[in-house]
């Protein structure tokens, strides 16, 4: 076997355009002013944690198994959101809705950034991307919900593939630091290949 | 912008054939009967932590500032370290003498092994794959000692060009467990896509 094609390690620049958190026991988040980050993610938000327990993700696991906490943060885009809530037939898909934390502007198919990306903050806090998130049944319920057609069953399902690959990232923190409305990110592509 | 071609995910397997930790403050490792790993890493381990300071590979930060630990294991393969071998003309790398931690056969091409990657290794502990490991001029030198030859700073230094892509995997703890000598493990490689 050969070394496969290396493409170099990139720089991309964005936008804060939404902060927001899970205080409750709820996945719906609600705008936060800022965003201070801890090594265990956004500390009172429902997915902090340095571990967590498996689901339905890591079908590998016995539900309930303890485990890293890898999906800290939900990262989205309002571009793709608006792609994903036009091909459903409605008007808006809300971060909240479906559990974001924070919306970056600037970068085309935020979704897609590799695993290993380094999104570095204004103001110090620094996120690692561990992999782009699915759409699942329940955040597509919470959107027939919030838009008034909380019975649409075929509504929430269309999530699913409407959202494939725009359903944004997960991500861990690095760096501990606080992250404000407005902050500009840079992203930092690790160096990117195919395994054979 | 359109959407990458998407490579699916897949798995692959291999054995365990050494199991290494650095007891000391050196890097230098030395086998180890089983390793039993937590979630800061192998306790006791030089590398071991859920934090640890930054350092010429993050360029970014001050040198020293505190960062997530995602370097906590080091995986390698004897078949990569004998390649780099004969590149450099000597007969063999051990994998103790660059801080090897586990060993692994049956996996071609290890080092390309993709971001996120997760393996499960035949007793419950999970590593995930942070990224690729760089060879540098420190564990060169200390091949160099290993050999014989301190003072040749050209065999030391041949090692960079000798190991790249070759230098193993760099990978934190997912779930807890103990990994024996001859464990199986299994490779699940994530779907794969390069970010245009």
């Amino acid at each position: 076997m050969t070394i496969p094609n290396i493409i170099p390690s990139k720089k991309l620049t964005g936008t804060v355009d939404g902060l927001f958190m899970a205080s409750g026991d709820e996945f719906v988040t609600q705008p936060a002013g800022e965003l201070v980050l801890a090594y265990e993610g956004i500390p009172g938000d429902l997915h902090s944690g340095l571990t967590r327990k498996s689901g339905s993700r890591e079908p590998w696991y016995p539900r309930g198994t303890e485990m890293r906490n890898e999906r800290q943060i939900t990262l989205l885009s309002r571009d793709e959101l608006a792609e994903a809530a036009a091909q459903m037939g409605i008007d808006t898909i809300e971060p909240e809705w479906i559990g974001g934390n924070i919306t970056l502007s600037g970068i085309p198919m935020l979704s897609m950034l590799p695993a290993a990306t380094l999104l570095f903050f204004e103001g110090g806090a620094t996120l690692k991307v561990d992999f782009q998130n699915g759409p699942c049944r329940i955040s597509g319920a919470s959107i027939a919900r919030h838009v008034g057609r909380p019975d649409d069953a075929g509504l929430a399902l269309s999530f699913v593939p409407a959202a494939k690959r725009r359903r944004g990232l997960l991500a861990w923190v690095e760096k501990p630091g606080s992250i404000a409305m407005g902050a500009k990110v840079e992203a930092r592509l690790p160096e990117q290949w195919i395994y054979p």
